[in-house]
Formats: C-alpha cells, structure tokens, sequence
C-alpha cells in the first residue's frame, strides 16, 4: 500500500514556495513509495506535514520548518521504515 | 466550495519539475480558488491534468504539454468561470 502526503502551507505568509519545494524533495526521496502528495493552501501561520494522515511536522508545535534531511526521516519512519535514506541516516544516527 | 486539482506525471520521464511548476503557477493565481492541488507520480509517458475530477488536459490525446497561460484558463473555466485572468484573457480573447 502506497502512502499519502499532505502539506498544509500559509498563504499569507508566503510559503507556497517552501512547501513545493519540499514537495519536490519528498517525491524524488520516496518516487516509489508515494501514492499522492497534496499541498494544502492555509492562512494564519499554518505550516504542517502529514503522512497518511499523522500529523509529522507542526511549525507552531515545533516551532519552525523542518531541516529536509529530518522531515525525510520523518516521512520514512511512517510510510518506508525499512527504506535507508543512506548518508542521512548515518549522519544523524 | 473550492476545488481540487490533480496532476499525474511520469517520473520515468523525469516530470516531477515540469508538475511543481505547473502547481505553483495555478496555486498562485488561483490563491483562493483552490482547496487542494495534487501531484501523483505515474508511469508511461502519462502527463495529465484534472479539476475538480475532469479532465482538463492530457499529453497523450492533446499531444504534448500545456502552454501556462493555456492551462490556467482550462482550469479557470471549470473552477473560477467568472475570474478574469487579466491580461491573459485579453491576449487570448
């Protein structure tokens, strides 16, 4: 079973950018493991990552954008647990 | 009611940018018409572009990809009809 992402981004705060770019990022790192990813225009502040439907990333919770190598680790740990992301993990490991 | 667009790209054919920036030029000029946009990773050559469930372009039957300012009319038409795309109308009209 394939997995879905979904990125909420605030308009407002001109993140369309960030959140696409991210987009690009995740769909190049799980090209076969993601069925859909959507990106989800918001407003005030809002900026949050879910994977299949658990909420991963909350900009207000954690105060801030996720590093990419930690949002990929993230995204894997729900949706490829067994997936190396090879030097990513043996940096942060 | 907002709307939902879908784009389906061939990653064997390395479409992934060419989809993002499709996404990031319609959720720009649709800031406030589109509830979500969607890319999904295909197969085959297939390049495919769809609001609110209809088809609004296909690389296959259409021949290749849209020009933008085509493309944000097709999707103006079905999610937006009375949505002036500014000079983009004038140009085409």
């Amino acid at each position: 079973m394939k997995s879905h992402i979904k990125i909420t981004y605030c308009t407002q705060c001109q993140w369309l950018l960030r959140a696409t770019w991210m987009s690009q990022e995740l769909l190049t790192t799980f090209k076969d493991d993601i069925d859909a990813l959507t990106l989800i225009p918001g407003t005030g502040g809002i900026f949050e990552v879910y994977a299949n439907d658990e909420k991963i990333w909350s900009r207000k919770e954690m105060n801030g954008f996720p590093e990419i190598t930690k949002l990929k680790q993230l995204v894997r740990d729900v949706i490829a647990p067994n997936k190396s992301l090879g030097h990513i993990d043996r940096k942060h490991s």
